[in-house]
C-alpha cells in the first residue's frame, strides 16, 4: 500500500469515527444550488462557499470549464435533484492560464512524463515514447480569466437543456486572498431569462 | 440577490478572513494525487480523505464517472502539475443508479423542470415545452456500484495518454458511514503496469 493511500485511510477513518448524523442526509442537495469550478488543489470549495455535507452539489474539472460533461452534471442535477441555481467558479493562477492545445500535443507526443515549467515555457524532460492521442483531446485552456467565466455562463445559459428560469453566477476566485468576486459581464449573460 | 448567493458570499468573507498562509500555496499539489468522484452534495471530499488546501486534485461529476472529460483533467493533472496517483471513487445511494438515458431522456422531452421519483419511477409533475436534446447525451448512469469503478478504473488504465507508471485505485464510498472501501476487481484494473 502507498503512503499516500495510508495517510487517505486513516484520515477517512478518523472521519468515519465522528460521522455521526450525516448518515441520514438525504440525496438531493439541500440547499438546491450548484458549483461548477477547477480541479485545483488549493480550492476547497466546501470552506470557499460555506457548505455542510449534503448542502449542494459541486462539480471540479481542469479549469472549472463548462464542458459537455459539466452540463451533463448541471442536467443531472436540476433535472433529477432540484438545483436552482448556478455559480461557474474559474480561478487566478490557474494550470489553464499556462499552455494551450498546440503545447500540451507536442509535449505528450514527445513523452508521458511531467514536463516543466520554465521562464522559456514548458520543457518535456522525460523520456519517450509519447502519444499522439493529444490530437483528439480539446484541453480547455484559456487566456483571460474573467472572459472565460463569461464564455461558459454564456454556454450554459444557451444550451437547450438548461432552463431559462435557473440564474446562472459566473465568479472568480482570488487563490492568494481566498475571495469570490463576480464578474460583471457573466452577470449579464447569466441572468435567469 | 438571492439568499444563496448572499449566505455563499459571507460564508466567503469569513473564509477569507482567516485565510493566512494559504495565499502562499504553490500550483502544483503537494501530496502528488488526485480523487476522481461524483458531485453528490453529501460527499465532502477534503473530510473524506484527509486534504489540506493545496495537498491534491479533485475531479468531480455526475457519478464521479471516467468520461472523456474526467481525462483530459487527469492528463492535465500528471503531465503538467505532476500527479502520480488517482483515487476513483463511487458511492452508495448514487443518482446514477436510479435511472437511465431512455428515462432521463423521456423525462427531458416532456419539460425541463425538476421530476419527482415516486414508487412507479420518475414523474415529470412539471409543465412543458420539453427537449429532444437529451438524446445526443450519454448521461453515464450505472446499475451496479463496484463495476462501475471497476469499468472506469478500467477505461482510464487503457487511455493511451495515462502512462502505466501511476496506479489507479478504485474504491466505493458510503453515504451512511463515511467509510472507503477499495473494491478487489478494480484493484487488478487499476495496478501499474
Amino acid at each position: 500500500m502507498s503512503r499516500i493511500m495510508e495517510e487517505v485511510l486513516s484520515a477517512n477513518n478518523r472521519y468515519v469515527e465522528a460521522f455521526g448524523e450525516k448518515g441520514t442526509l438525504a440525496l438531493p442537495p439541500k440547499r438546491q444550488f450548484a458549483i461548477l469550478t477547477c480541479m485545483d488543489a488549493r480550492i476547497d470549495p466546501a470552506k470557499m462557499a460555506g457548505l455542510s455535507e449534503g448542502d449542494a452539489h459541486v462539480i471540479r474539472n481542469a479549469g472549472g470549464r463548462a464542458s459537455d460533461d459539466a452540463i451533463r452534471s448541471l442536467v443531472i442535477s436540476y433535472k433529477l435533484l432540484g438545483t436552482k441555481e448556478w455559480f461557474v467558479v474559474h480561478h487566478s493562477d490557474c494550470g489553464m492560464l499556462l499552455f494551450d492545445d498546440e503545447v500540451m500535443r507536442g509535449l505528450l507526443s514527445k513523452s508521458l512524463e511531467t514536463a516543466k515549467i520554465t521562464p522559456r515555457g514548458w520543457e518535456d524532460v522525460g523520456k519517450g515514447p509519447g502519444s499522439d492521442e493529444g490530437r483528439y483531446i480539446n484541453f480547455l485552456s484559456f487566456h483571460h480569466l474573467e472572459d472565460s467565466v463569461t464564455e461558459d455562463v454564456r454556454r450554459i445559459r444557451r444550451h437547450p437543456l438548461v432552463p431559462g428560469r435557473i440564474p446562472i453566477y459566473g465568479f472568480t476566485y482570488d487563490v492568494k486572498t481566498g475571495k469570490l468576486v463576480e464578474v460583471a459581464e457573466a452577470m449579464k449573460a447569466g441572468k435567469a431569462v
